[in-house]
């Protein structure tokens, strides 16, 4: 197995621009880090163009196979790397798999949602909740971000993820299209599961854009009998969305 | 007001001391950070007991009246107190409010959860559905850490949650008790709202230990419909306390 020994080398600054998004929009990679991620992205049969590993001892034969190339790197390469505080030492560059959804039926649409965890976890329980597609409105926290990877828990890999003008693709939308909002909204639990429905999400701090809220069939709100402000928004959607899905 | 220059000063080691578990168990205080937390705080009515602030300029009499004693501090001093990347340049000593809850009806129950994200979340989530009561068992992760502080937006404040042995909380609550597992477990949808229950979540990894997980009534699961393995804790507390809520 090739080594690399210097953070100089070609692969491993190419790999280390992986972590800006416009080097990933530019590319259609990704770089991903430890163990789990990689086996959750061979299990979901993403491409795996680079594998770099400390000890291709601890890794089993199957995954070094798997990848189109693997490279022994050093400690201190791998802290190059790394974006957490314990590296385990394994890398990958993927390609970011390309989603065809024709006519979804369960679908969550985000709005400029900012924070990494927020929309990992949102991707890994609309995974959970077996929806058909996830659709983001530019300006939303990217995907494949190392945080998003991580409390998505390898979600992002196989749950159909696509960008779209949201205001477009609700309407055509063959469905009810539920906002949240907490003025001019229906408590939640007054809504029937249904087959067919698309949830939409908004931002952190502002909530949905007016101009896409209007849009909508229905606004829903969770109701709040204690003295929180609101609830987090990955955890509104997750109720929201297990509601639907009945 | 008075001024502190130096980051040797008596009263800076005292309040740095605050970020360790062991000196707020000492001491029964806390160290918090940041104009909206410290907003929180007085809401609540939690007595401040130092103010520190870069700009008292900037700080509303009100605020500054409040605290028992404020002081002006510098960039250099707020540097170290922060735990934040961008410190808002405001800080306050508390003391921790004691809760007592006389025949709670509605309860979450946390068999140590380690992540602070995890459990501010589910303290927030706890507070806007109205619960009584949250009860920690040793091991879980300190609500007046930083983190855990921040992801609850204040609810720790104002929330009850008091340190209990769990298997003697079950053994003389007056309601139905739900473990959460996913063996043995009947899906939640089927059980219905109550006005009075008690819900038990265990640590990300492990669970909630089988000791207690047996003292329960019920056993509550989510279903999962796609490819991912479990839910978050946070997300499939509030699923489910949105759901026995009614």
């Amino acid at each position: 197995m090739e080594q690399i020994t210097s953070v100089q080398n070609s692969k491993i600054k190419q790999a280390n621009k992986l972590k800006k998004k416009r080097e990933r929009d530019k590319t259609g990679l990704a770089l991903i880090e430890g163990h789990h991620l990689i086996e959750e992205a061979i299990q979901s049969n993403i491409v795996v163009e680079q594998l770099f590993c400390i000890d291709p001892n601890r890794i089993d034969e199957e995954t070094l196979g798997y990848a189109h190339f693997a490279y022994q790197i050093t400690t201190k390469v791998a802290e190059v790397l790394s974006e957490t505080v314990t590296p385990q030492g394994i890398f990958a560059v993927i390609k970011q798999p390309d989603f065809e959804v024709v006519q979804p039926k369960q679908v969550l649409l985000i709005d400029q949602i900012q924070d990494p965890g927020n929309l990992g976890t949102l991707i890994r329980t609309a995974d959970a909740a077996g929806l058909d597609l996830i659709v983001l409105e530019k300006g939303t926290a990217d995907p494949y971000q190392d945080k998003v990877l991580r409390s998505s828990q390898g979600s992002v890999f196989h749950q159909p993820i696509v960008y779209r003008d949201l205001k477009t693709f609700i309407s055509e939308f063959d469905g009810c299209v539920y906002g949240t909002s907490i003025e001019g909204a229906t408590s939640f639990k007054e809504i029937q599961p249904s087959d067919s429905f698309a949830l939409l999400l908004g931002n952190e701090g502002a909530g949905v854009r007016s101009e896409i809220l209007s849009s909508t069939d229905q606004n829903l709100t969770i109701p709040i009998y204690g003295q929180a402000e609101s609830l987090n928004v990955a955890i509104a959607g997750s109720i929201l969305i297990y509601h639907l899905k009945g």
